[in-house]
């Protein structure tokens, strides 16, 4: 075989191969990744070596999240804007907070499933840990409106609590306002919801309709995935208005961190978490892909490709732990009253 | 046996059994009543024939429970003031509803669970039917504020819901307002919490401690179950501030029915529902329990007495259901969107 056969043969064969490169290795080229269908792979992601997932730590964690009273009134838990019941969001523009008021940035309640496999958390990313961000809402005036005294003397007035903290990280813990937020996370971290793309690109095949493989490749071949990447399919920090003006930019005044960068949102679930954008403007997912087309990649995404990536979307839809409604302690006569002002 | 001698064996045996009456027997002639601890019994009193309980009603039921959408702004449901977490209560004076507001009338909210034992329903006692109470906190302009047209179109906007109702009542179901409510209802008479204190009427001995049981005792004979009788121990209408003003009289103007009279809360749970009495003034169980010696007894509870009752109230803590956080079905795009003014 001389060297011309050989380098013609080399040629078709890549030839071919790339004909023959799957929707899955195509999406694996744009770094787009499945939750790990292995167990033992998928703990390793999430469990944080500073804190590591224990059970009681979890049961822990989820009465917290669950707890209204470590808001300033008692009654708006971390489970009010990140509902799990509601794909992990509130399902309105805005978030309202103590005293009914709405963010000041006007900003949209980001889902809590798979926050995990962010890469930083919050809108303008300045958390890159959930035990960090969540201290942020409990805090914030428009949001639960407590002070980490309010919490902390709250938490440490319940017994059962002060028992399952015991139970959780030994005789010794300090009960912190950083210790009950971080709990908070760590039960978060679990909020992971595997799709039916990720059982597509774990190898079945069959996992995706036809349209939702058609979309799939609409989805690539646009572009989308050059934000909407990795496991989360967002969640790392972007430029914002690549190509035009964002539709809605004019409401509310976050323009994202210093350098005017983004948190991508991730598309997981994204079926059951309108409205869109950071400012909850857009309630149609197909309107929001068009908008992303605009604003973000400067093209047309016309309404067939659209629809056609709604398809793929809806197979983001994950399946959600199945979560027991906890059954919290009693406050008792040393419980700081709730505060309604 | 001379009639005589019959005569005196009859007084000394009355005597005997009256010295031996046990406090089984004591609560049971002051007409308290365990829940039935016979699933059959159970279930023949708490299912409505003109509704009956099944599966599909209660998993329906439990959703819409849940689902802050029933509500004008979509971010207050049932659970948000009737919290299965805590005591199916909120924990707080009195409810926060739509734009912040305070209940008109400074109403604290009663528990749901053991509603159905009731034999009337809100503090007026206005509706005999948890299927129709059900109606009034959605439509309430200070609680979710939304009127029936927008309650059923946010419903029958959503396929999921559609065929849970068809599944729940049959293909030619009506999905009106009132059979939402109905069914949010069914789902409230599954809400029973059997405690110690029932198991003690029921015949264990010693589900009740020695201090319980004095604290049972005490109960009994001050009279509090004049009003607190029954399976509820509570739930009917009865006369309020009989022998003197309540402490707190003036918050609120909230003065019971056309005739002055109040639905007696339930006790079950009564150490998870604090704050206490209509207009939630009273935070402390014995003093609660005081307040009411003085106001409906006209005696001077002491101390001591009040901490037995208190320790006898515990009892009253029940054992609750084990309820699986709904996933919820998503909107869609014809979902009338939430209305935050």
């Amino acid at each position: 075989m001389n060297y011309l056969k050989a380098f013609l043969l080399l040629v078709a064969s890549a030839a071919i191969l790339s004909a023959a490169e799957s929707l899955a290795q195509k999406a694996s080229k744009q770094r787009l990744e499945p939750i790990p269908a292995d167990r033992q792979a998928l703990f390793s992601y999430i469990n944080d070596e500073n804190d590591p997932i224990t059970d009681d730590k979890v049961e822990l964690g989820k009465k917290l999240y669950f707890d209204p009273r470590i808001s300033k009134s008692g009654i708006i838990s971390c489970n009010t804007c990140h509902n799990l019941a509601l794909g992990g969001v509130d399902g309105v523009e805005t978030s309202i907070g103590h005293l009914w008021t709405m963010n000041p940035n006007y900003l949209n309640a980001p889902t809590v499933y798979n926050s995990v496999f962010n890469k930083v958390q919050l809108w303008d990313g300045r958390s890159s840990h959930l035990e960090i961000q969540a201290q942020a809402p409990i805090q914030s005036e428009a949001e639960m409106a407590a002070s980490s005294e309010l919490v902390v003397a709250r938490i440490v007035s319940i017994p059962e609590y002060v028992a399952d903290f015991k139970k959780a990280y030994g005789n010794d813990v300090n009960i912190t306002f950083e210790k009950i937020a971080g709990v908070i996370g760590v039960f978060e971290r679990t909020l992971i919801t595997p799709s039916p793309y990720d059982d597509f690109l774990n190898g079945d095949e069959k996992a995706l309709s036809k349209a939702q493989k058609e979309g799939f490749e609409v989805f690539l071949k646009k572009g989308c995935a050059k934000c909407h990447y990795s496991i989360a399919l967002g969640g790392t920090m972007q430029p914002f208005q690549v190509a035009a003006k964002y539709k809605f930019i004019e409401l509310g005044d976050f323009r994202g961190d210093k350098y005017g960068m983004v948190k991508t949102p991730t598309l997981r679930n994204v079926a059951e978490t309108a409205p869109y954008f950071h400012n909850g403007q857009i309630w149609s997912l197909k309107d929001a892909i068009k908008e992303m087309g605009s604003v973000q990649l400067g093209i047309k995404i016309s309404d067939k490709e659209a629809d056609k990536m709604v398809e793929f979307m809806h197979s983001l839809t994950g399946r959600k732990p199945t979560i027991t409604y906890p059954i919290l302690p009693p406050s008792t006569n040393k419980t700081p009253k709730p505060d309604m002002n």
